[in-house]
């Protein structure tokens, strides 16, 4: 693909902050963006001119879409297949349906990491009682069940310490397809932002430690204390998933922190994210080149740009009706502040999040 | 005035790279943008959900913007001084019409600095030919006669070096009102960029080195080797100016550097921009509040952010045609590049810059 001139459309599947963060990031390099999204009042739909209100199977206002960008990308990766494949068909979709499908159902995603070389938690599928004995025989115990398909921020699992506990939380999810892992008793959270160009150069970002509350990210640090042990392992990883995907665009990375008897850190695959991510926002203020607009330059054809980081850094979410609250994070010394535009402050909803220079 | 909320609007007049700008920093704090402008194929249009395009004339489109956002600014000082005090009389503009009347008129301009302790070069009206002979004695030469109003980018200004160039000069001006102002042979151009809130506390950025090419500005170097000499001065300058103004938002302010023979160095004014200002686009990389944001917390009614610098910084406009070579200037190393969305690629026409960062 040739390298799309500035004043292409970039289209965008999906409404919310990622989006958003996505169509101020593109319209910086001087292109266009289409929002495609279901929501009425989707707060990406304030921030550009074109945009289609409509249904994620409504192939005419998809095929309309399509018919008026240059390339589409997605902001969730639960945006069905179907209609990231039937749009692929008409316009070319970053990342591939191909990458989304198996990103999208964590059986797939854990077994292709593993043929990438990466380390996930033991694991087994699970979608019958019949399945439980086996399961529990080849994972261990305790371990984590959780639905194969459509979990965010922590939605969609149940911790398993007995045995008895496995019919329970089958039923609680309602006997859909799940997955046991093995619960990985991590001494932290981190995540490598990376992304891949359609000539196949690879660029990190700096490695991520994430604070999570209430199964929520709250704070992401970086650098972290885990950079020395872990941040090549996490290149690496990143690298061989990339290539291995033939991706393009960018992909977060998560993974959990052990250490073992030795005091040695060790790195287990935790999961991916074939998009912008939230433990990638620390980039807007402390990089020349943001995820959002990494991502941008990758699907558009154009070269990567700097990734290096110039600051000390750590993001915090807002989440719900603390973002009533804006004169406060407006007045924090050493601060950035994004706000997402939402109108609507549900608990625990993501409302903005700030980044405060610190020194390290 | 109490804070706007992060859902208000903030009405923008003009829809150039300014309004873009402005729009795109005040959807990153989560406001909505609603730009008015004539120009139907105005860049900032792109990045909002909500536009008006109609004449600075058409009194019931006025209106009616009025009606639909909480604050209004402007991109530029030759909107008419009519519209912003018909709109300022439906709903709060800053800057306050009193700030662009002055802004719009040379003659006020350099009276209004003086009052407030700056150094304008000598200066003189030239309404008609009368005034040619008591004029070239009060300024001397060699002088400069401007247009007292519209010039920008070196537009509706002659070098006046020996008496008989007036009369050719003020024709080639239409015989506008003009300003006669002594030659400045200067060192090099500075610019301070600052802000004032509603509560009156001022904030200014680093003092900026400013190098034009054909009367437009080329780069932007900051920290300039000027600021020791002339950094604290060029403050001083600006709290002066924008307390007198009672000012809300930010300006830019145009100096001279000028060295004496004694080899010191002393600050004539030139002009103000009562807006965002291409000498601030640096902040964007180098601050973690850009001029952009800045401006619109002040008219927001929000605190000031952070103008720390924390890089070494050059800024490079892109101009005409050499925009097509987008390719280029996203492969820079070290370097942040925006475009501004415009179709049409006219010799000299400002359609992008970058920033790199340097060694200093």
């Amino acid at each position: 693909m040739q390298p799309l001139a500035p004043n292409s459309t970039i289209g965008i599947l999906g409404g919310g902050q990622l989006a958003r963060m996505m169509a101020l990031a593109a319209s910086n390099l001087g292109f266009r963006v289409h929002i495609y999204a279901p929501e009425k009042d989707s707060p990406a739909f304030d921030v550009t001119r074109y945009s289609t209100c409509a249904a994620y199977d409504d192939e005419l206002q998809l095929a309309k879409f399509a018919a008026v960008v240059d390339v589409i990308t997605y902001e969730f990766e639960n945006i069905p297949l179907s209609t990231v494949e039937f749009l692929d068909a008409l316009t070319p979709v970053h990342p591939k349906p191909s990458a989304l499908k198996i990103a999208q159902d964590r059986i797939l995603e854990k077994t292709f990491a593993q043929t990438q070389g990466l380390t996930p938690p033991k694991f087994a599928a699970i979608n019958t009682a019949n399945d439980f004995a086996p399961a529990l025989s080849q994972v261990g115990l305790p371990a984590v069940l959780k639905t194969t398909r459509f979990g965010y921020d922590g939605k969609g699992q149940r911790k398993i310490n007995v045995a008895e506990d496995l019919a329970t939380a089958f039923a609680a999810l309602n006997n859909v397809p799940c997955i046991l892992e093995a619960f990985i008793p991590f001494e932290a959270e981190v995540s490598m932002i990376a992304a891949r160009d359609m000539n196949g150069h690879v660029k990190c970002y700096d490695l991520v430690e994430n604070i999570h509350e209430h199964h929520i990210l709250a704070r992401s640090i970086v650098p972290s204390q885990y950079a020395q042990a872990l941040e090549k392992l996490a290149q690496k990883a990143a690298e061989d998933l990339l290539h291995g995907f033939n991706y393009v665009g960018i992909m977060a990375i998560e993974f959990f922190a052990v250490r073992g008897n030795n005091n040695a850190l060790s790195l287990y695959f935790n999961e991916i994210a074939p998009r912008v991510h939230n433990s990638g926002h620390w980039t807007q203020t402390a990089t020349l080149t943001c995820q959002f607009e990494q991502h941008m330059r990758a699907i558009a054809g154009w070269p990567l740009g700097d990734t290096t980081r110039f600051a000390a850094i750590e993001m915090h979410n807002i989440l719900g009706a603390t973002a009533q609250d804006s004169q406060k994070f407006a007045a924090l010394p050493n601060t950035k502040l994004t706000l997402y535009g939402k109108t609507k402050a549900v608990e625990g909803r993501k409302m903005g999040h700030f980044t405060t220079l610190i020194n390290k």
